[in-house]
């Protein structure tokens, strides 16, 4: 029962997140003219998009190996995982909404709060792992390593939402910065998590 | 044959559900400017998005849990099946509906029908599950327990329809009163339906 | 690898059949106002998203049966079945179409030529399905008797086509006729399916 | 762990390719009148949609037989993927772009742009296919046979852009040819694929 709970957990959060991934492209309006500039006044939505295309994919990915060590699909791992779809749910809104307004504070510290919440509920998420395996010090030690990874991607977007007020450029560097962050380490944390499994 | 026909019927379902909670979203218009005053004025779309994230996503726990004592994928089930999919495929239409008409009585009594007409469905495929188990009276009265939650939860909904004509907020109330209900007793629940399996 | 390929083909056609029925609710616009006058003047789209939900559920229910007996993914199958999701993904543009333009024929013909293609899909897979049991003489029996069943909807919906020049309710008439005709005998062709397999 | 990611990863794949193909449909927008004129006025957007649907449903096609032989879901293939996927999401903003324009070369050249670059994305995960396989010379020697049919369809992608500028129609003639083009062989190529698994 436990597995069963497992794969159709998986499925559904594979079926939210490649509806969310998918849909963000509709807020993507094709111009009916085709001067350059009117492509060119699509840049900021198509940057925007890049960028949530990105995050969404990392947090696919992040999913993705932490399912690994889910043993059962019990009520707390089940409203994480909701909580944390809930948020993800909001990037295509938060996306949509910074591409029409890019140069105001508002909709880039909003686009961060939005991040921050899904960082929030990595945590949560994890946290339900790591109760999980509560009687396994190796693989709690594990995910509670990767756990301060979350908590350090939590603080820079939480940092970004003020500092888009200073200047929205430094915003979108902390939310590339964090992006790419997570392609370098993604090789050295997969190892480990085949071993003590 | 009849495991194979039970994963097609989640896969499809999850798949439908998936695609209904993350629709919702693409009622939520990002405003073209970034005033408070613009983004305030979406609040009742964006609370009324909250409740039906929350509804769905208990619909979808439910149907998770209610699959696991599924037999086999025979006819009635997938017609019950197909009938519940049907009414919760019109949750985004009456969810953007009362988000923007939150004061009228009309549009909240309307998002009632249809959440009642999603626990009608409920009942039926529980019991089409029930029907499937009467040569087991432990899972079978297992059964009966939930669905007198659901029935419980379907008085509810119905009382709500002409209470909203009374005063909107007390079918407000009562639709996040039934939503909230489901979570403590989730996990009680969750341990007699793993013993009998 | 065989089982494999069948089980992604079954995936991606569910996955491609679970946005169809529920992106026809995307057409289905929230009036602005709650007066019953514009509540009302939604009706016919939503006689026709009923009507439509109910045949794309039934195509999948019947997908689902004959998914059953395929034993390779071959060229020949994938193709007959991208031609039939081809035709169903058309299905939401008619039946906004329909919805939009109800007393025309025009459209309601549209509605009737996109369901008679979807029809001879239907044919097509059934004989890629016959062809891989040409050495199994009861399996391709049991086939070829569910094949004269599609070509008879397939008959009726090309004779909805010119009659709804004549009235466009003859049309709807058939249509409606052809749905609830697959409901009876679905139990007893489950049974036989069952048999051989 | 192996077996399950790519499961994952093909789960995902198939839930994103089948909200891109279906959601297309989006973009052609019922007229509210049924005259044959603005039924006509549809006419190059829905050719552009059957286009796209069939380069799609051809990649779709390729993705899953490349499938067959990942051996494990690592970091390498997980981002080929994700960059496929992101060039494929923008095919429904091109279809519609190039359906709005279809006599404009800019237009055109945009939608050869997007399906090159989904060639130059199949050819990295083609790659790091290979690169698993690198210990195993028949079956690195079938991939690199595949491989090159796709640099292939890349050229001609790539050879359509200036074209575009020259004469729309030789764009058109270009992508109807190479989509045309997988159709023979596929059967001949399938065959060794199984040979070696």
């Amino acid at each position: 029962m436990d597995g069963m709970g497992t794969n159709r957990l998986e499925a559904f959060s594979d079926g939210v997140i490649a509806v969310i991934i998918t849909i963000m492209v509709l807020e993507l309006k094709p111009p009916h003219d085709t001067t350059l500039t009117s492509l060119r006044s699509l840049a900021p939505e198509f940057l925007s998009y890049i960028l949530s295309f990105l995050v969404v994919a990392i947090m696919w990915v992040n999913h993705h190996h932490m399912m690994h060590s889910v043993r059962r699909a019990d009520a707390r791992l089940l409203w994480a995982n909701n909580t944390l779809l809930f948020w993800m749910s909001l990037v295509p809104f938060v996306t949509a909404y910074m591409g029409n307004n890019c140069r105001d504070p508002r909709a880039v510290a909003l686009y961060g709060v939005v991040l921050a919440l899904c960082s929030v509920s990595f945590v949560l998420l994890r946290s339900a792992i790591i109760h999980q395996h509560r009687d396994n010090p190796d693989l709690a030690r594990y995910h509670r390593r990767i756990l301060f990874k979350n908590l350090n991607s939590l603080l820079f977007y939480v940092a970004a939402v003020p500092l888009a007020f200073v200047d929205v450029r430094i915003a979108f560097f902390i939310f590339v910065f964090v992006a790419l962050s997570y392609f370098l380490p993604e090789r050295k944390l997969a190892e480990p998590e085949a071993a003590p499994q």
